[in-house]
């Protein structure tokens, strides 16, 4: 992982779960980022206490408040970064934040929970893109490497094998279709960023974790967020051009869509 | 398209375009079944002209008026369907009524657009499957034919090929993210209808028409309404189990997700 060597990173959702672990990760590293760009919904909440303790230790994390839902909270977030960079770009976006479904039935799934995911899981992504574009635009062209990389500019989605049309993983352990179907939109949503943002080289992916040990995940899960976040900055250090669009796991396997 | 022989159907959509078609095309049917249900917002208005015209010349079809995005109006197409059914269950169920959304970057998409066009062409057909189920399930349980059919008891959504992660079809002829994203989310939901409705021996399948001739398709379509009917229709009367769960275009050809 210390090949990739982003100068600035964002990651949404970082107060829990794989958001704090790639946060804490980077900051580690024994060439971290300049700024590491950690967003939570509520910065001074008790669920935030970790990351306040990790960024207390480390000069590079910077806590934004952000709400991914919430225009005038994505707008003030931009605002923030864009000062702190000073006049440079944002080289690596993490589309973290995310919400699971509560399981229910396809017979019996509420319809308010499917659009409360979509706008989360889907939107949100859409949004947090769209607003931080400028600023990868700007990092991209500011940047004296050929081709595309996570270290120069890149969009990363965090989906889950669960939106894989294919395979329909772990359908026996919950049918969480809300989930399943924001997944397989953001998966799409990936694929027309990354035909939409090519001639940028802004390389767009979107990244199966695998199934991690973390609130979201479960106790059920098998394997911890530390493992799986590793992998990831390994993964995200050697990917070009050549895998922009595509539909990765945490060890850089191409899933099916 | 004799073979495809339901006792009764239900579109959605029915008032235009490839809805309105389905059910001039099944009414016309040398055996016709003996429930068309022609759904559709606004039965009185102008828009429905043709679609009053044609159920004056056929005894079997009845308009509905149904908002897919209402569960009040839902329920009260429930209700008038139940009455004429008499006891008998519905075979075969087609989600056809959608939007389009209009033309826009990926990089300017509006969220509005993506949460309705979400609710419309996806929840929507999730929330008619769940509210004809049991009349869907009483025809499978009434059939006493073996295994899957449309004859028996199907749900059949109309997607589209723009919703092909793999293909992103037609891309420089419109980025429609919101219509994309919404489509594959519609083949997740409809993957997930197959492998929970197996067991009651309900076909649940979806199909790209083609790029077809209507108000959506635009008028540089390839294919009139007329002519991905008729094959839709055969198509219908050929599925059985093997083909549940697919992705099927207007010929049969499996598509990628």
């Amino acid at each position: 992982m210390e090949r990739l060597n982003p100068r600035s990173v964002l990651v949404t959702g970082s107060n829990r779960g794989i958001g704090l672990e790639m946060i804490k990760q980077l900051a580690e590293k024994s060439n971290p980022p300049q700024w590491i760009f950690a967003t939570c919904r509520d910065p001074e909440g008790p669920r935030t206490q970790d990351l306040r303790t990790l960024a207390a230790q480390h000069q590079e994390i910077v806590i934004i408040p952000l709400n991914i839902t919430d225009p005038s909270s994505i707008k003030s977030a931009v605002t923030m970064v864009t000062e702190r960079l000073n006049g440079t770009g944002l080289n690596l976006l993490i589309n973290n934040a995310g919400i699971a479904s509560h399981d229910s039935k396809v017979e019996s799934q509420a319809p308010e929970a499917m659009a409360e995911v979509y706008k989360t899981n889907v939107i949100g992504p859409m949004m947090i893109s769209q607003a931080f574009l400028p600023l990868l635009r700007k990092a991209s062209r500011d940047s004296p490497k050929k081709g595309m990389s996570c270290s120069k500019a890149s969009i990363v989605n965090m989906s889950s094998y669960a939106g894989s049309i294919t395979e329909v993983y772990l359908w026996n352990y919950g049918q969480v279709v809300p989930y399943r179907c924001s997944k397989a939109a953001l998966n799409m949503l990936t694929r027309c960023q990354s035909l939409s943002f090519r001639d940028d080289e802004i390389l767009c992916v979107t990244l199966h974790p695998g199934w991690v040990l973390t609130d979201m995940g479960g106790n059920m899960a098998q394997m911890t967020a530390s493992s799986s976040v590793a992998a990831i900055l390994n993964l995200l250090a050697d990917l070009s051009e050549k895998e922009t669009g595509t539909f990765l796991n945490w060890e850089g396997k191409v899933l099916p869509w």
